[in-house]
């Protein structure tokens, strides 16, 4: 059967596809409004820039290709950030603020969940060279908007702050590669492993981490976490940034988890999900990636946010739009201003064509134009 | 450098990004007001549907990767044509006609010329279920308006058949592959290589493949072929074919060339190629493909064209757009409120964060927001 498709891959016939367009459409709109400027990078790269600044877990999602040009690898995208951030980096150069979004179709080499697409359609802002909150405060502000105007407002956002996390790993003097285990068995919330782990760990550094994965709930968890973490620096700033967005942000449905590390392993801050209605996974991810452009060779504070349009969509109705209007295949000057003038308002018209009555209302037809005292007239189109 | 992209392959920067969306809602909307839906076939397929009803060329194209689900060879789309026409065959499932339309990246293992991108942004129209001539014309007159609508208007469209080839090649008595063969040489325009493949076929068909290439220009082409060619009923219908779409479009600036033999091989009909000025190579293709869906199982006739929509909006002049409005960062329901009703008229306006005074110009806004005598005011940005 040459027509079936690879499992976790799909097509979107016209309602689905139609949705699509429209929601995309209406949030580019709205990035643009906020001064988010569109690019689009390419669907393939090289395999280090594709990668670059992000962990394994990114590279093992990445298709890769031999390029026949250079015999090097390349990768299809699984994710469209880190070639955001190259752009920022390298060819846009600017000194101040740089705010860019992009929508496109991304391919993972598997599915992350039972149900999920490999090809999400990628949408996302990112709002470059702005180290303080005040970004991340804006980004989750357009995040909540974006959510609004897909009619699939935020029910919940969590928010994490992986700088907690980095700073009680290097009080714990692990190594990076024990420090990866470490966010693995944190991230799955696994308790259990995370006091094996940490067995050797000196009391303090130990209990902190311990009490992270209990760390979830309103703004009071930063009260507890203020009262029992160690006042390093590093804890203190964190601790700080939260309480500035929460003040910042109360208006809108956050909560805060502190054993919470989202992601691909990029991120370096304020790290958050964004849940809605009717889907108990995120529709949303994003945070501060400060150390992706470093990577570039180029030191730029980053954060942002992405989400799936497919999943987005996938709650909506389908739009509720008139029918087409068949015309006689007839050519006639008058019937093509006609027809020019219905579809300069917005209306579809289609030209019959021979041979084919009984089969317009399957074309979607529901109407028709038919010339009556000599005017063109459009009619209800009835028993096709 | 990890910031470099493989050769032939590019990012759209903001302002041509811009422009490329702009195009791109344009013809959309003109494709639906003329009753063509949208779909969007995935990426990646398994490489047999994907490469279905075409030749080897379009299979030596497209990217082959292996599904880490089933084991399977599948392959990154070159050319969407042939998914639309699945979506079609099975998916839809209509008797009568059907419109769809398109517009996505593919991507090429090689660059077709020293010049051409590996990841054209291929938009088209097809047309399903008819097999009269009728459908061709509504397809070449959808293109010049597409066209049209994007400041390129055509300078030349090449009409051939390829039901001519196929009736003399069959004539000649040439088995598959020699066929192919014929086809390459006579689609390079070899006349000597012409001459030597067809040394040993009878005189009248010789000499009617040999006139082919001759047979190029103005509808005046059509008589001559007619008078000199095979009186073949498939030479016949095709050249009755050619002769309608010259009656029916001699407002437009077609012209005729009966060795053309444009596109991959799946084509068997009425074939063109579609010129606008200041570039030299073809804009647009398409034509008659009634063996692909065959090729799916349900035998449909199908016309369409396709054309890179980066390639279309590569000499058109950049959008001329109002700068942004830069927004004091202090929180405020006026300022709020006055922000949003901007940004509902469609201005951009961009909110300051601190520390970044000097560098607004930079970041695209000409005019900032300030209070004056008690309002909201918007006035030129200097000085910066």
């Amino acid at each position: 059967m040459r027509w079936v498709l690879p499992d976790h891959i799909q097509d979107a016939l016209p309602s689905e596809a139609e949705k699509l367009e429209a929601l995309r459409r209406k949030l580019l709109d709205a990035f643009r409004t906020h001064g988010y400027q569109l690019v689009m990078p390419p669907l393939l790269e090289y395999l280090d820039s594709l990668t670059t600044g992000a962990g394994q877990d990114l590279r093992l999602r990445t298709y890769q290709l031999v390029d026949q040009l250079s015999g090097r690898t390349m990768g299809v995208r699984a994710d469209m950030t880190p070639q955001v951030t190259r752009i920022d980096s390298h060819l846009l150069n600017r000194q101040g603020v740089s705010r860019l979004c992009y929508c496109g179709s991304v391919l993972h080499t598997l599915p992350s969940t039972l149900t999920a697409t490999r090809e999400p359609l990628q949408l996302g802002a990112e709002l470059y060279g702005h180290a303080g909150i005040e970004a991340d405060i804006e980004i989750l502000r357009l995040l909540a908007e974006v959510m609004r105007l897909a009619d699939v407002p935020a029910t919940r956002i969590d928010i994490g702050h992986v700088g907690l996390f980095h700073a009680l790993a290097a009080r714990a003097g692990f190594v990076p590669e024990r420090e990866e285990m470490l966010f693995d068995v944190l991230q799955s919330k696994d308790v259990p492993g995370l006091r094996d782990m940490l067995a050797g760990v000196e009391a303090p550094v130990r209990e902190a981490l311990l009490l992270l994965p209990q760390l979830y709930g309103g703004a009071e968890v930063l009260d507890i976490a203020a009262a029992r973490l160690p006042k390093d620096a590093e804890v203190l700033a964190a601790l700080d940034d939260l309480q500035r967005l929460a003040a910042a942000l109360s208006d809108l449905p956050i909560s805060f988890d502190l054993s919470d590390l989202r992601g691909y392993h990029y991120h370096s801050g304020v790290v958050f999900a964004a849940y809605g209605k009717g889907s108990p996974a995120a529709l949303a991810l994003g945070g501060r990636y400060d150390r992706v452009a470093e990577a570039f060779g180029r030191s730029r504070p980053a954060t942002g946010f992405s989400l799936d349009l497919r999943e987005l969509a996938l709650g909506l109705p389908e739009l509720a739009t008139d029918g087409a209007i068949l015309a006689p295949a007839v050519v006639d000057a008058g019937l093509a201003a006609e027809v020019t003038a219905l579809r300069a308002r917005g209306e579809i018209v289609v030209a019959a064509l021979p041979g084919h009555d009984g089969t317009w209302n399957e074309a979607g037809c529901d109407r028709q134009l038919v010339m009556r005292g000599g005017r063109w007239t459009v009619e209800p189109l009835q028993g096709e």
